[in-house]
């Protein structure tokens, strides 16, 4: 039950080793995230469509439980730019942005998210996350970037933006090009020079100066903080609201209400696919950044509790009024290299981020969406990656279609259009690719018991025994085509008396391929020949044991090829 | 260009040497084959809700161009129970049974279907077809064969039955009850007894009364053709219409007129889901007929080129009235079994049907359509197998789950989803499967080459490598599970400096895997461990040649697993 009760809760693993010295660590890392998390999850609300407040409601509860039931010790969970991305577009189907009932679906699709990241944890479905392949996310991030980025110019020119796609978006922007709010356009424009300074030339600026590399470093990632500070006041000195500058305004002061989201039928049945994308694309995002982050201090994750602990970090952010997070890619790194410890990290900026909801708030008022929206293009910038495009086309043009689809299609129509279709395209490929097993005819080396493909090397054969060595496992995508190999192999030899399949390769052969094999031993035997298995493995002989094929099979079943081709060409001498 | 031509238009090849022995041969088979197809044709467009005449139009044509393109020898193509069921079901969503819109619907879907098999023929696409997998098959005949017996109940009761699925319409069916017509019944069930005794006992009472089994069998086989001769002339002589029997009516004398389908968009796009079902199902059957008559004489079928006859039999059809068609099993055996030698017998009974349709229709007009249903009722319940279930159950639950769905959703919901979710719940079954690759932490067997799994054999090892031999082609849906496994590894060993991937089982890595094993080493490096390659086979070194992974590769690439562990061991000894 201990046992039982530390893979379910982690907390009582690292919990019970906690020092003084991991204290100060962890809480050294929580005040560096905590300034860095500020305007992240205020702009992530913003890009979602959501109040501020909502970004920082999901900056509290997420984290506390992500700390409790997490297996890694420093991924830093919260709002992120994709699964903002997503929300956005899954709950603008349902409810005009705005609206409390917009708000409401959010956290009705954090709760749906979150039920399934824990179901899937629980009955250990983690394996479905593998349906999104390399190329299918690379194309799907990078195209998000480049989404998020345009969602953004109508903070930045200050002019509304509609449309449901981004063709409609630019043409409704270009529409409205000559009413481009000028102040809005200053300071938007200004933070992302000020923030491409920052992350660029200031750091070296500072050790230049003198600073220590540490405090450099703390000062850069506090960039954001600067601008929104900056920002802030300037807005307020000159009264730009009054000049149809769009700031935040009231944020409500205060810790979040618990409450049970409006969750019923019809509105789980038009949120499930999303929140099922949300949720896939989340954990495969998360999951990377915590193995590269474990590896590093040789630690462990467990992917299914993984899923658990998001599964719970979004229904605790649903239950208190914020919407669907997951673990940052540039938060969990910045956390690391601050010296987190443990989980108790993110249980500390949950603190940290609770204090500002209560005290800071009032200080929000003047901030305008322009810069929230310039810390969101310079973030989203650097997904957006065109390196791996090309590295995949040199690699493979098959997964690159499946990359290029994806990317045209989230471009085109949208964010689930794009990821399922990069789905489908990667699962028929994959198919594709698994119809053709590799085969081959081989032939004994001379002198040897090693036999090599007769293609390939000289070696010596008998045409009155075809042996045919099996590269893989044995499944209804490829059963048909080994079939038509065979039918063929024998239509061109007239000769032949016995064939061997040599199954050294052979892991699993399903129902499907059972059957086909049972198929071919028939017709083999209308022809006279004998059907000869050699090399099979334990756990797939175990299977084949109480089968009608094994009963019916024409030959023998042999330990060794050697042995098999042995005895087959030593009967051609009798009579 | 004659090869070509040949490959396109297989005619060609067996035509020139086309004898009068095989005339003769081609004749015979044509005329028992054509005796059996005119009460089948009849009877499959009563199951497909259509007029007698559209049956035999479909058997006139088709047959013509299959003999064109057809790579069988003996394949007989026509309308089939399966198939005349899944036009039913598509059909009746669009109009209403007995209208000329039902008629033209139906028509429109074999050119549909039609087009959609010539394309995967010209594109190669063939391997679309292994998506449906045996049991899934298994499962969908079977349940077709049952809601099809259920279906014709209505003829062999003699009251309507409404609904759109198997529930509504046993409901339906029970609530007219009372209103059976017992005249119909008594042909009904009358037919049916009289087709199980044909099939199980005349053949041999006619030969203990001292016919050749030859005549037997031709008798047997007509066995059909006697029950609607003498419920015909029943009907006549009692005048049975007049009692409410229910007959097959005018049937117009005369060749169809070609006419090209009335296809539009809309249409297009609310058939082409049951046209592509429809053409997966009847090339699947078709093949697997093809292809154990063709191995009987060690002949051979191109599965592309089938892909093409079938389609412009279809096409045909569709063409000259009639609906879709494909390979039929009994009615192949039948061809196959009379001596057919070439596909000119399905010229010939081409022929013979055309010359029914000129001249016998007439004689029709009495046939009860109780009659039909009965012969439909006995051929269908071959389809109806309990043993393959039962099988499948003891070989693999999976398989057994995804024929269970199969059968369950076809029988209570229709063949379109009962078929759709069953490919649904093989593929995701074996996804499942493949995202565990097959692996074993390996160790030399004492004094040879040979590396075995330390699990299982007696091996050497050394805490500082670790071999791990990769037993399946690395894919996006079974890296992660192997990158998990390696980080675990490491995190078990200490004492590990050097990994080495050996990878003689492997024959492809996709892209997906190869970044993932670009992580595995970027990992690794981050703790000083060694990642290196081993037995990595020719086509797969040859991708990987230029690409990052090999140029950042920690370690090396070894030819012989041997060598790799002979050198990382070897380092040991040094300081």
């Amino acid at each position: 039950m201990p046992k039982l009760l530390a893979r379910y809760f982690p907390i009582f693993d690292w919990g019970k080793e906690y020092s003084k010295d991991h204290l100060i660590a962890d809480g050294t890392a929580a005040l560096i995230v905590t300034i860095m998390l500020i305007p992240q999850s205020l702009a992530y609300a913003l890009l979602a469509g959501l109040p501020p407040e909502v970004g920082l409601y999901a900056s509290i509860a997420p984290l506390v439980l992500y700390a409790i039931f997490g297996t890694s010790r420093t991924l830093a969970v919260g709002p992120v730019a994709v699964v903002s991305l997503m929300t956005a577009t899954a709950t603008s189907m349902i409810a005009e942005p705005g609206t409390i009932g917009y708000i409401e679906t959010a956290i009705a699709l954090a709760m749906l998210s979150g039920v399934f990241l824990t179901v899937m944890g629980l009955f250990r479905l983690g394996f479905i996350a593998n349906f999104l392949s390399h190329p299918v996310m690379t194309g799907f991030i990078t195209a998000s970037g480049i989404l998020i980025a345009i969602s953004q110019l109508k903070h930045i020119l200050g002019v509304p933006m509609t449309g449901h796609n981004l063709p409609e978006q630019l043409v409704s922007l270009i529409e409205k090009i000559d009413e481009i709010n000028t102040p809005t356009l200053l300071i938007g424009v200004g933070s992302i020079l000020f923030l491409i300074f920052v992350r660029n030339g200031l750091r070296s600026l500072l050790i230049k100066v003198g600073l220590s590399k540490k405090i450099a470093d703390l000062i850069v990632k506090a960039g954001p903080v600067f601008a929104v500070a900056i920002t802030i006041i300037l807005t307020s000195a000159l009264a730009l609201e009054g000049r149809n500058v769009d700031i935040v305004g009231l944020v409500p002061q205060g810790l979040p209400n618990l409450q049970t989201p409006n969750l019923n039928l019809s509105l789980i049945r038009e949120l499930s696919t999303a929140a099922l994308l949300i949720s896939l694309v989340g954990f495969v995002e998360s999951i990377s950044v915590a193995q590269t982050l474990a590896a590093k201090r040789r630690q462990q994750i467990s992917p299914n509790q993984e899923l658990i602990a998001l599964g719970m970090s979004n229904i605790g952010s649903s239950v208190s009024g914020g919407y669907p997070v997951t673990g940052g890619f540039a938060r969990s790194v910045v956390n690391f290299d601050a010296g987190a410890q443990t989980p108790a990290a993110g249980g500390l900026t949950a603190v940290g981020i609770a204090l500002a909801t209560l005290y800071l708030t009032p200080l929000l008022y003047f901030l305008p969406k322009a810069t929230l929206a310039a810390t969101i293009i310079i973030a989203v910038l650097s997904l957006v990656k065109v390196k791996p495009i090309i590295e995949t086309w040199q690699y493979s043009k098959g997964d690159f279609f499946a990359m290029a689809l994806t990317i045209i299609l989230t471009l085109l129509i949208g964010v689930e259009i794009g990821i399922v279709a990069g789905v489908v395209a990667s699962f028929i490929l994959f198919m594709y690719r698994t119809t053709v097993p590799h085969y081959a005819v081989v032939g004994q080396v001379s002198g040897t018991e090693h036999f090599r493909n007769v293609k390939r090397h000289k070696v010596i054969t008998d045409p009155r025994v075809i042996s045919v060595r099996i590269d893989e496992s044995l499944y209804f995508s490829n059963i048909r085509y080994l079939e038509n190999a065979i039918n063929n192999l024998v239509a061109a030899h007239p000769e032949c008396e016995h064939i061997i399949l040599m199954c050294s390769a052979v892991n699993l052969i399903d129902t499907s391929a059972l059957e086909s094999l049972e198929a071919i031993n028939d017709r083999l035997k209308e022809t006279n020949i004998k059907l000869h298995l050699s090399e099979v493995k334990g756990p797939v002989s175990d299977r084949l044991a109480h089968t009608h094929f094994l009963q019916n099979l024409t030959g023998n079943v042999y330990l060794s090829q050697y042995e098999a081709y042995k005895a087959l060409t030593a009967e051609k001498t009798a009579p």
